[in-house]
């Protein structure tokens, strides 16, 4: 359940402009500030299911934006490559070769 | 003119996996493979009318696309980076301070 919630927050990062307003509301009020179903429902004066089948159905979306973009997945690939040549360069002159290797792979990522 | 090509051949390139397959078609055939209007039109069995909303409709879905998720304009920001980084890194040893704001900079367009 951990791994879901970090999951769909990345995917809610990447791909929120492209929800309606209420989408947004009830994602970032379920998944960043923990607020239950019910106090979701309370909150717009909902049932509790609408609530959650609005949630299902944006969590869906957000999987499928993420299937035909892939922004999350290029992220992490990004991601790693850029920790990596940070910590080489902090501990001192990484190799000409490593740098080369890892600009090229940037390069495709794009 | 050419610089809108050049430009709806990057927005195709990067949110053509939102559009229908008939979007995908006709922008393909005109920007991609310089078909006119009229030949299109010929190729599907539709009014050259037909053709031309279908276009404009897509071109302006695409612009609001890049509006909600900057991938064009981020793409640009980074390749610049890695560009130069290349740039450096093939004249010779670039300074330890240039690849660490490099990165850092790669980073925040993350």
């Amino acid at each position: 359940m951990l791994e879901k919630t970090t999951r769909m927050n990345y995917l809610y990062d990447f791909y929120q402009s492209l929800l309606t307003p209420k989408q947004r509301s009830y994602m970032s009020l379920y998944y960043l500030d923990d607020y239950s179903l019910g106090e979701i429902a309370e909150e717009y004066d909902v049932s509790r299911q609408a609530v959650y089948d609005n949630i299902k159905r944006t969590e869906a979306m957000l999987e499928e934006y993420e299937e035909k973009l892939l922004l999350f997945h290029k992220f992490q690939q990004r991601s790693k490559l850029i920790r990596e040549m940070r910590t080489f360069l902090e501990e001192g002159s990484p190799s000409h070769q490593f740098l080369m290797e890892a600009v090229a792979e940037l390069e495709k990522l794009d």
